[in-house]
């Protein structure tokens, strides 16, 4: 049994509780510090992201291609569906010599949701460069074309694309990703179950390039620096991980996913963090990840405030009132 | 400890689960059925909205101002925030001599999402009519203006309305609704701790108006009728309320709250159900309580097509394909 994460509160009671699991990792996979079950397996849904990145940059597409900063942050992220996202997405494929029918996400409105109101307004409608992981998917089709492989079905496990993504995933976490771990994510791709301490160690090596090959590396340190220098397009505005980006640079990297993941790399520190929520939900990942940062941040690092808020955060009802709190435990 | 209600699936896998209580009871409140536990005080929060509407009806509000069904019926609802249920608000207070500038729930935009997107695609703002809990709030002003009260300040737990509103509450549910249970709702108006069994308690009155003085239980029939003749108000297009009175009429009146809560009566068989989510889950309450109504329900009036899609539903990713499932433990 998980231990409650995160707590709501309402006039003075606890109204609803979150629980979950948290872990902390060198970039051996030792455990640091754990909160509940750190081995169950989890599906790290879009907190593998940057991790699913690695080929894109190792491979040297991304220098083949030009890709900017933006362009890699965007591939690490799961954006809002604003204009700036939308027009990154299209130039990582039009550098591929691609355009948006490549995609294989599916299509949905913004996830932003005053994004997808003003989307609404110029009376448009949604396309898969909207969906919020088209940059991924844009990194994707820019492998395959780097590779000379034809980018059709690249969301297939057994896609040269997706074998060689699945690769560094496992190169990563030190996880098996076979078959019987195998899950459809949101946009299609392979979502492999791995332990949660697997996640925070890719994370840990994320941030450190240690235990990874030369080149895979080389590739983390350079996802850093793009992420760090493009807060906005791993998800959106005043959205967690960009606000992370934001205040931390390049002292933490960190990336939530849906069903209630996160993972995170503090590098100077030399550690991985994971978290799960049994039930899901995102207002709990940020709060606990916002807590689990606290707790590991060097103070030098530490914006207090910024992590402070977002610990423990007043709920504001329609009219502006306070009414209870969003807060750790 | 609660037990887990609900499960979502992926992969053949879980991926995430909710735990909460429910609980089935007599109009006496005697217990025949319960998970969890079922004497835990929760805010009922808009799962009360039905019973918090029984004084309109019972006071001759309805009748004085000629309510129709329809508009009794948007004052028991949650609603999308569709154009429907905009101008129903509107006739309410219109009808009471009153505008829009008498709502004191505050601004939202829809809650429905096509419906948000909707109002942006005509270059329009939300106005408090908007707000999920308008119908409710049309509804405290109809009352107020029936009693020749001023209906500034309707929402605060010590104005004349408000004060109606829990008593009624009160009796239906024979809950201690004081100070130390005190909590604001979404919308400002009070929402009071009580127990799950309470809450049950008090949809199983609604629906059969036992142990209700005459004048409640006249309000209860008539609440009844006019929300199986507009399942459309209680909620919105495709929303679950609403699917649940289309398909039952009569047979079930059921309604959700924020924080994953749910009331529902069933008439003939003269009981109530309540659940709460403990993590606050929408998604979870829902299939929850289609579980609990496919129980009880009669087998003459069960469409079991409907709820058993309810009960276990698959989920599909962007591109349609199936990913998993979200079902009822």
């Amino acid at each position: 049994m998980n231990p409650t994460l995160v707590e709501v509160t309402r006039g003075g009671r606890i109204e609803s509780v979150h629980r979950g699991a948290a872990v902390v990792v060198d970039t051996d996979g030792r455990v640091i510090f754990a909160a509940g079950d750190a081995e169950s397996e989890i599906y790290p849904r879009s907190a593998a992201k940057p991790l699913q990145a690695l080929p894109l940059v190792a491979s040297g597409a991304a220098e083949q291609f030009g890709l900017t900063d933006a362009e890699i942050a965007l591939a690490c992220g799961s954006h809002a569906g604003q204009p700036e996202h939308v027009s990154v997405a299209e130039s990582m494929l039009r550098k591929a010599g691609r355009d948006a029918s490549s995609l294989e996400c599916g299509v949905h409105w913004p996830l932003g949701e005053a994004a997808a109101r003003g989307l609404a307004a110029c009376g448009g409608l949604p396309t898969a460069l909207h969906n919020n992981c088209s940059g991924k998917h844009a990194g994707f089709i820019c492998l395959a074309c780097q590779r000379r492989l034809d980018p059709t079905g690249y969301v297939r496990p057994e896609h040269p694309v997706m074998r060689e993504v699945t690769a560094a995933l496992a190169a990563a976490t030190a996880a098996t990703l076979d078959d019987s771990h195998l899950g459809i994510d949101g946009c299609s791709i392979p979502t492999f179950a791995l332990p949660l301490r697997a996640l925070a160690t890719g994370f840990a090596r994320l941030g450190t390039g240690h235990h990874l090959s030369p080149s895979l590396a080389q590739a983390s340190a350079r996802i850093r620096t793009a992420i760090a220098a493009n807060p906005l397009m791993l998800a959106g505005t005043d959205r967690f991980d960009t606000r992370i980006a934001t205040t931390y640079g390049e002292a933490v990297l960190c990336k939530c996913g849906a069903e209630g993941t996160a993972a995170a790399a503090i590098p100077e520190l030399g550690i991985g963090l994971a978290i799960k929520i049994d039930d899901g939900a995102g207002r709990a990942v940020e709060v606990a990840m916002a807590s689990l940062l606290l707790r590991f941040l060097a103070d030098s690092h530490v914006d207090r405030e910024e992590l402070g808020q977002l610990v423990n955060s007043p709920l504001r009802n329609w009219n502006g009132l306070t009414v209870g709190r969003l807060r750790a435990c």
